[in-house]
């Protein structure tokens, strides 16, 4: 059976993260744009002139796909005043000060996938990642009856713990993790305009410090991989530390992982766990799905973010280096890759909507 | 007493490496460069000639700082057949291969201070790492027996071990390292010809593999930080985990460490540990030597490759970011970045054996 | 009626240029890889092995676009003594002298299509780019029968010619050029091994100087948009004076051209000239042709090779910036972009072939 | 006779044109830093409390050398309230729209030295090019008869503007320029936050367009190299058609440069004219002054702008690739490089101030 077609609004669609809904969900089968909306200064505009920067005339358009066409002549609204009548999902990929605003409001009629961190440290806000924690869909109900809503807000994990998370899940559920170190090597099209990176600051540079970065991996790796208990998520019972770095890449998280593990494990075990990890999730084949959510390489100098970032368009984690480590117990190290704003970021997003609506979490 | 002056070879002189000895060596108080050698091809030519490319007519010059005239004239000599009996000392630049066979040649008769690898993990062979380890040197004597050499063979320690051996050095003297998990970001200019590393792959990109540097780092920081005990260096007790990776930036390479510690320690004991660390080797005020071996920084944004590697002409480890680790037992983590060209290579050869001749061990 | 299909062989195909024509014939309609040939070093071993690095075990394979897996068995052949006898047509991608030398021992028996420069500046070899001079098809006879070949060689431009070019041919047909500036800003992956290009040099840099390149560009538009007149190609009668650069760019050149004109020529003019000058060679649609050999942009930011290089993969010339110039006569001005290593080398290069067996001049 | 210190101010010090007026001023022999202006949200706050970020704890600054110490602690000033009692000159490194304002108040009771382009097109105003144009001091008495100022207003030229002009002083002088055509490539750090140029938009990437930028470049090229005629200058009688681009280099603007000449001169003229050119102004001896204002060199592949920039501290204009062209009349082409943020930015305004300074312009 066919499933019927949902009506979509992106929030915040002028803007990079939003240009990537707006390309991610063209074609979609499941799921259509109806609505786009973005500040004030834009709102009343059809969507082809939003994006036209007025002195220049240049397109302000950030992806390299081409923008759908049937959202070119889409008028944008205000985000604060948007109207929900005919709309049965909300995309929101704005600032957290907004989202703080603007997606409560939302949430009240309609589900709310959202890129923005603002609500991902509430205890009853799942952190949903596809194919590896499904279970906490049982927190949405929690959230609506607290919150008194009909929807309810979904926001998605900071893309440096994408990667991350997909890779210790199935090595978790196997093996039992004790602990994890992790140096990001992070691209630049996930800056934005943080204080600390000016526009020519990565030129022949590492800018070793990303704001608040590295709390948000810890955070939410151990949420992610924690379990749903009564009305509660626990916590996975591992530390995760970090340093985050940014480097002179355009696109793509290479992140250098060090895991210490309960049970001894050969670095076959390992490979075999990834291949595993997902069985039930990818037969699904939803239509953002990779046809592997880790794609695990045995070449010596692979990963590379230039040149494995695009595989699959972008929604799976590349693994290589795998290696024992003689620091952590039962040490395993390896290097992975991950698509900052595709899986890490819209595309990842529409992946999620996809699988609470197989599910039956959003009607 | 002012220190005589010692004549120095360098041999490898048209290489980069070779070129850093020489801006090293100019208008140095205590040493003279008197002959250079390189390859074959070279031998008979003018310096100024041997390192002009013959069908373009560029000068192939690498370094920032200009060649110091004196050397601009002197006749290149071919490696292997390098004239001693008016030479203190050489420095050697050269690949590994070549310098199985040149660096004995020459420690026969006089001390050899080299940067290639060649006779790094020989038993008798001591790594100097100035201000670290000058306890090693009564390994000179056991080596000189054992070879029956009147010179011997100094190798420094690969660029990447540098900077992590410096940092650690004052932490385990004060707290006794149990574990050091390491993650470098490094530089191109070291990269030489390795496989991986074609000229535009770098571009955009982070490559996660250098053939052999990891195990370098690990054995080269035991043996460092190791004690000599008889005739023999017992290496530090502790493991050292690395992955080493190359990213798009010319000279610096950056390290993002987490280290395990027997005593607890704030991070103000730390910051004391660094500033105390070296003060009797820094008292000894040799030519190349920093005012500090190692400089903290508690700017959050620091260390970076552009902006620090430049300090004290490349001769200091810059650290910053210093956290307290939850993973590793008293763990901290901290970012530094040492200059792989500078204080990684040529200058601190060229310190090494300013701090030999100032302890007597080169005459 | 269907075009049968030729069997084609790969001269060079374990390097850059060469494994371009493997994705560039991959699943061709009209062409088969059957044979492929390296150096000796790689003779007798099959492809997939010939791409391994030995030391590290890396595969060597440079493209974006994975190895057509039928030729991963092919077992690579020694060029010199490379079997023609099942072969309809040779591509080369070789260094200048090895082409001096294989390229007349192939040509003897079949057509070779080659991107060296080695015969580009002889009388009787056309330098064919398609939809710009097949008329000059008339001189294979002639070479034929100068050299006494069954085949005959058709070189293709410098990378650097091709949009140039390809931009030039409307205006001189439609308004008389008089005179071409040009400064390009090329990519790297056309560097190869060109001495002044160390690996490190392009980053934070501009190189200005490219050995040979400013001639070959010269020469060669001359040369291509000349007239055949009897047994011979009258150069095209204006100047051309370039500059020719490198800077931090993977793929695409970047050219601004600076064209005086005989006949004065509006700004729509142009554009209009640059829409139609292409229209026959377009209706021919041939299998690696993109829908327009011009693409013009209005938009002011634009071309750029980041995000203009993979239009229409890589075949396309885009051009924009269109502006009046006040110094030549009947002055324009405009920025152009051409994909280096697609349609100005192997891609290029089997379009021409294609165009060739479309006119019968390949049976 | 020593030269009295001045008292200067500087308005815009928080921004990177300010924070290098404060380094070019520091020891300065002549010129004594006392007040510093900003934006209101600054006034008030001591200098390095100024420049801290509030939320990151970050310090703001932005050059290489270190932030002169007596700097740290003078109380920025609201730029529109300066107080001027006691200053002798002001350099003023605001944005365009500010400058309009703030540039008058000053202007009416002493010099102000700006980088700023809001006064440089009005015809009382000179834009001095030290070395070039002094002559053109006599329109500053036309300027405050105009305008009722006690001071003046004196904009140095554009960045891209400085190289070409000083490239082409000597050979106008001598040969007479007949036209005038340059691709220029510029670095980012000139870029500010000028829409098209993102973040990352320069990664493996070029710019084509630089909003204003050639127009600045034509016009100012011949105002500076024109002849003051009674009240007014007279332009240079040469058009001058330029491509300006922008490229991944943090620091010097490399230009290519194709001259047409009124007399024919040989490579060597050429060459003889830019030595000598400068000869009256170099015996100043001014102290922001290098030793040659042009450096030609004949290695094939220099200028580079990471190896050339910082040449006499960024002060000289370098010039390789010297060749006939053989397009424009008796052309010549060349590539210059010129240090956008040093000579081509506040250190070359100080120069300026030197030079109108020793002249007796300013008092």
């Amino acid at each position: 059976m066919a499933t019927p077609v949902r009506r979509a609004a992106v929030v915040g669609a002028t803007g990079v993260a939003g240009q990537q809904f707006l390309v991610s969900l063209g074609q979609h089968p499941w799921l259509k744009v109806r609505r786009l909306a973005a500040s004030e200064r834009s709102a009343g505009k059809k969507y082809r002139d939003a994006i036209k920067d007025a002195s220049s005339g240049a397109t302000r358009w950030f992806c390299d796909e081409p923008c759908p066409k049937e959202c070119l002549d889409i008028t944008v609204e205000d985000a604060e005043k948007l109207v929900l009548d005919d709309i049965d999902i909300v995309f929101t990929a704005i600032e957290s000060d907004a989202a703080k605003v603007v997606e409560p409001i939302c949430a009240k009629r309609v589900p709310v996938i959202s890129t923005a961190s603002a609500f991902r440290y509430e205890a009853d806000v799942p952190v949903f990642l596809p194919g590896v924690n499904i279970d906490h869909a049982a927190l949405i109900a929690v959230q609506q009856k607290n919150r008194g809503w009909k929807g309810f807000i979904s926001p998605g994990p900071n893309c440096t713990t994408v990667g991350l998370a997909i890779s210790l899940k199935p090595l978790h559920d196997r093996f039992g993790i004790t602990s994890v170190i992790m140096t990001s090597m992070q691209a630049v099209s996930g800056a934005g305009r943080s204080p600390g990176v000016l526009s020519y600051d990565i030129l022949d540079n590492v800018i070793p410090y990303i704001p608040k970065e590295e709390e948000k991996v810890q955070t939410e790796t151990q949420k992610i991989l924690g379990k749903l208990t009564g009305d509660a998520i626990v916590p996975a019972p591992f530390n995760v530390s970090c340093t985050c770095t940014r480097v002179n890449v355009i696109d793509g998280h290479t992140e250098a992982v060090f895991v210490g593990l309960q049970k001894k494990a050969s670095l076959d075990d390992i490979i075999a766990a990834w291949a595993e990890g997902f069985k039930d999730f990818l037969k699904l084949k939803l239509p953002s799905a990779p046809p592997e959510l880790i794609h695990y390489t045995s070449e010596p100098f692979r990963p590379q973010p230039r040149l494995d970032r695009g595989l699959y368009d972008g929604m799976a984690t590349v693994i290589g280096r795998l290696r024992n480590d003689n620091v952590l117990p039962n040490g395993v190290k390896y290097v992975l890759l991950s698509h900052n704003t595709k899986m890490g970021a819209a595309k990842g997003a529409v992946l999620t909507a996809e699988y609470l609506i197989q599910r039956g979490v959003i009607k």
